[in-house]
């Protein structure tokens, strides 16, 4: 995998760089919205073009039980399937069967889990998560991991931690040992755990260093510990992660958590969120959320955020979005999802943009100071 | 309004023409899509336009609960709350209202009505639906009228036309006597009803000709008759309305429905049906109905239709589409929705086009008969 840094902030780890994959290349920082089933909710891949976005990301526990691999595979892979033809990447189902919760048991062999649609039990290994990415023909695979929330005591994050690594080092053996199967190429990324202790987070970084990855991902954050204490360990990660490979810090986060980890030198990002949020009718502006299904809207004839380019903005009002949401109309929510995710793509873009000028913290204070005037708080 | 016959049909009452309105001109034969409380389920305005979309309908009696006058009032019209800028009809609420069924108490006054939403009790005078559709701002308006189901008897039917006519006098005289709001032409249809029997719908023509109306609906069908029915019914009112004004099948139908329409000299129609079957999972396609939703396209990686060119067919696969609705994804909805307005549309410029060319009864023949060959029986 191409991977070229074209700025670096002189003030801040803050970096941009372009990640070339065989269905494009991606300008990092980058945020990735989800499409977790094989879709990013109420959104077409035109939708997804139209507002910025580059690479979405699939989730592999989700597509492994429905489609399914044999529908995946006659389709052509996910590409062709969803008909989106720009980079995919793939999680490794890790943190999903982690969210499962009293559906999974660990073994060193893998992880048993049980379907949330219908019981039925399954057993992913290392190997198996590789074989059913190389299926999805994801652009980018995550290797299978073990999560724990924060905080864990010391020694359940150095056990989680090892038996990472030792999976690690089997998906990196099955990646070199198997190919693509539709014609382009496919890369591999390392997961960083060690859940707050940056003596095992350090452990966690020079061993998947020296299996090696075409890039690692900061895992084991956003699930629990504060903003301080993500800021501390993404931090004491992306000093120790190799320069020339780019950094992805998973789940992560709401806009002024992105800043932060751009900031700190991350190269990419994802999160529910933009969707997530719409669904619950809550929109995102450079002066903070919205809920727009609040009655506050119900006469105020101004666009969602004044001066916005996305087709929600251009065409509507936030008394007419918020009807759509008062009378249950999906068209609601996807204008919500639509203006999210191409609010969360132009904060990347601009924040990419301050990089390549040189004043990444000053662009960075002066957003944040904007985003914490709530315009509802006055 | 200005209504142009273009073509008429030498070997049935089959006509082209060109309806205007200060939104843009509609050529008929032209299928309305129902956006009930705003907007065309799951579609935006853009989509709509893209799939040959020229007017849509409101419903009155969606819209005067929600949003309610003062908003529709404050935002400038429906026109500019939903910003679908071309024409747009409303219908009066009398089908709504008469679908409430154990809501409602009809008097000569006009009818009273609980909202489905709150149980609240609400009045329609003939006189209030053009105020409320003075304040929607619709291209055309509908009169108030009295629908009975089919078949009614004799007497229930005669009773319900003459309250109807003495409530189209009414809504006229208020046309009459109001004005637009927004600085542009409205127009007014009557509708005539009379049920199954000619002689009333005789009565009703007459007297709706008389009052003067710039169009004329056919109102009181598809509620229960047969098709043959429906046809001889359609073919009587017809004969006997003006040539030189649009005509107006309310509530037809399946694709069939609107070729038979078509055929009696029928200019306009409306139904649901297009997205109300997409929600159940159900497409059209020139080959007759497919429930995509059938595991029988889990691995069937054709479009929806062969040849297509909507936007659902030229990306994505049955398999993908069955798929989004297998897991609940709004996409898929919206995908079948958008292919249903599609094909739906295309009909009826189909249907003009072969007006035009003179072989209306040929081309209809073929297209039933394709349409009758189920690709899921074979």
């Amino acid at each position: 995998m191409k991977f070229e840094l074209t700025a670096q902030d002189s003030r801040s780890a803050a970096r941009a760089g372009v990640l070339t994959t065989d269905h494009g290349a991606i300008e990092t920082p980058i945020f990735m919205p989800v499409g977790t089933i094989g879709t990013v909710k109420t959104l077409s891949p035109h939708d997804l073009r139209e507002n910025g976005v580059q690479i979405i990301l699939g989730n592999t526990y989700h597509l492994y039980l429905k489609p399914g691999l044999d529908i995946l595979r006659q389709a052509g892979g996910l590409h062709r399937f969803n008909s989106w033809n720009g980079p995919i990447l793939t999680d490794s189902g890790g943190f999903q069967v982690y969210s499962l919760d009293e559906l999974r048991k660990i073994y060193s062999r893998g992880v048993e889990f049980r379907s949330h649609w219908d019981g039925s039990k399954h057993f992913f290994t290392p190997e198996k998560v590789v074989d059913i990415q190389r299926v999805i023909g994801s652009d980018i695979m995550m290797v299978l991991d073990q999560c724990i929330a924060n905080p864990s005591d010391f020694e359940t994050a150095q056990a989680a931690n090892e038996l990472t690594i030792a999976w690690a080092q089997r998906s990196r053996e099955r990646f070199l040992q198997t190919n693509p199967l539709y014609g382009f190429q496919q890369f591999q990324f390392g997961i960083v755990q060690g859940g707050i202790y940056p003596e095992i987070r350090r452990e966690s970084v020079q061993a998947l260093f020296n299996i090696g990855f075409e890039g690692y991902a900061i895992g084991g954050l956003a699930v629990g510990e504060g903003q301080e204490e993500r800021n501390r360990i993404t931090s004491f990660c992306t000093e120790l992660l190799p320069e020339d490979r780019p950094r992805y810090l998973m789940g992560v986060g709401t806009p002024l958590d992105i800043l932060d980890g751009i900031e700190r030198g991350v190269d990419m990002f994802d999160c529910v969120m933009p969707p997530r949020n719409a669904r619950n009718g809550t929109v995102f502006t450079s002066r903070g959320k919205l809920v727009i299904r609040n009655s506050l809207y119900k006469e105020d004839f101004r666009p969602l955020e004044e001066g916005c380019t996305c087709y929600a903005c251009q065409n509507f009002s936030r008394a007419y979005i918020r009807h759509l949401f008062n009378v249950n109309e999906v068209l609601g929510l996807r204008l919500a999802t639509l203006h999210n995710v191409h609010f969360y793509l132009k904060l990347v873009r601009q924040a990419r943009q301050a990089i390549l000028a040189g004043r990444y913290l000053d662009w960075k204070n002066n957003f944040v100071s904007h985003y914490l005037q709530k315009e509802e708080n006055e």
